[in-house]
């Protein structure tokens, strides 16, 4: 019998969640949480904490993502949603793993090259500025994978590395004490699943071209009417390819809903309709979710008692994988 | 009003307690933890794992290590003994430590230069088989201390460094979050608190020159005999200076007693003689808390039991900071 898929993905508490986080990652991931197997969702607080030392911007993401995320269905019975500083034992196998990483694998990490690069450029100390928040978080993120021994990560290309790190941090642990992990996969999301933003660039907090998730109705009309378009009048045709609108369009839309906007770029439809109807498509879709997103916000209790509930649920399964660990390493009970 | 000391001293669970050991660090802390202030003992197995991968020895050093100041009298009703890894406040706060912490102070330990030294010595890649472990220890150290914002940690002088990491270290996050931290100062150990080994190098486990602390009276005397002196005859003056011998006598005697050996050397007793005197002296010491050692290590269920109670105490004194710290990065009840 084939093993069911454990499959894992947190979310760094930093933003408020936008339309690209929706369309690339939270729609799809709440959608495969119906199909079998064993699905973990986490706020990733611990590792917010290395992207910014304003802790209302901490709180208030967590608060908004966890709310994003239940208004849009996640079904929690089904799939364990927790907080990442809700589970003591990844800090442990933080350490446990810290204990056996190379070094010289941490330096060859993506984002810590960078900044490297980046102080070099500028004539500094290569390590300028750079904490051990931002050396190590490799470390940390193979603990939030392997203390549930997920198999399977999705992740966007940018994020390969840190599975291969994971997968790296763990068989050395293997190595050395026994095989206690499974080598994790990286699911590669599709092309594209990345959405463009209001710039035409991708939808991106950094890039402050974002179209936030729930917003009101005025509001959301307000951003997509921001939406980058060019200058060509109605009745002139308009080329969909490397259009934000209608790449936004399709994200939304079935498939007859996308030939028929694709014939109306071919007729020439003025941006100002054309930004009318991706509305009414988007707030169609969001109408729902957005009223249980404000409802849920106003009260927070609701939110924080559910991840109580899959913090307890994360901790009971955490659990006998520690005591297991924690005994191979020598720390044990003496009586 | 005087705010008490918190003073605070960790012990590595890699190996068997030796006489120097007990002169140079257990004795003394147990003599002092008398005094008025706070005092925590603990048993570092988080940092043995950096430096063995073997599991046996872990759990063996540590039984040994808790049997000892407990046979030794430690007062667990004062001090608070216990294990770092019963007090899961430590990885947390090693985590919260760890996103302010600078590389480059990281950089400049002395373990890590010395590691990267000898590795550029053999033509090696600077980083060769070295561990995040090795790297990022002082962080976890800088935990130990800061998590019970200990004023004071007694520290031989090959440790100050240490002690000045965990004050950066402090000051970066209290500058970042605000005051959070007592800025912990060394107290350097007295010079002669270091023991002499049976080759005259200074005691340690790496020399393999150690006498176990507890030995059977038998045991004791073999290896006391073994301490390397000269070809000296009896009758001989000897001299007291660099002598392993006369060191060790002096750990253990009076006023008195010193004088009287010192005279014996001078009037040329044999080392024979002298290596019996010794035995007496040490075993007179030793006699009682050996019995004491024997019955803990007989019953290992009232050692896990002290250290249960003491990681109890432990993880209520540092709950009410770690529930301030986890406020101040955001991370809160939504509720």
């Amino acid at each position: 019998m084939r093993k069911p898929h454990i499959t894992l993905t947190g979310i760094t508490t930093t933003g408020t969640p936008h339309l690209g986080n929706y369309v690339g990652a939270i729609k799809p991931a709440i959608l495969a949480s119906k199909d079998e197997g064993q699905y973990f969702y986490f706020l990733a607080d611990y590792h917010a904490l290395i992207k910014t030392q304003d802790a209302e911007r901490v709180h208030q993401s967590t608060r908004e993502i966890a709310a994003t995320w239940l208004a849009l269905g996640l079904d929690t019975d089904k799939a364990v949603f927790y907080r990442q500083s809700d589970v003591p034992q990844i800090p442990e196998l933080t350490w446990f793993l810290t204990c056996t990483a190379a070094k010289g694998l941490m330096n060859r990490a993506h984002a810590y090259k960078d900044a490297v690069q980046k102080n070099l450029d500028a004539d500094q100390d290569p390590d300028f500025a750079v904490t051990m928040g931002l050396f190590s978080y490799p470390i940390l993120m193979a603990a939030d994978i392997l203390v549930f021994n997920a198999t399977h990560v999705p992740v966007g290309r940018d994020q390969i590395q840190h599975i291969e790190m994971a997968r790296d941090i763990a068989q050395r642990f293997n190595h050395q004490y026994g095989k206690h992990f499974n080598i994790p996969e990286a699911v590669i999301g599709q092309e594209g699943s990345v959405l463009k933003g209001l710039d035409g660039r991708k939808m991106s907090k950094s890039y402050d071209n974002t179209i936030p998730l729930f917003l009101t109705e005025k509001k959301l009309q307000k951003h997509i009417n921001k939406i980058k378009t060019n200058l060509l009048e109605p009745g002139e045709p308009k080329d969909t390819k490397d259009s934000a609108l209608f790449e936004i369009w399709c994200a939304f839309a079935d498939a007859d809903q996308k030939t028929w906007m694709a014939d109306e770029f071919a007729n020439g439809i003025a941006w100002g309709q054309a930004k009318k109807e991706l509305f009414a498509l988007v707030n169609t879709e969001l109408e729902e979710p957005r009223v249980r997103y404000m409802e849920l916000l106003e009260t927070p209790e609701l939110i924080e008692q559910k991840l109580q509930e899959g913090g307890e649920k994360a901790r009971v399964l955490a659990a006998p994988l520690l005591e297991k660990l924690r005994d191979a390493v020598g720390i044990r009970a003496l009586g």
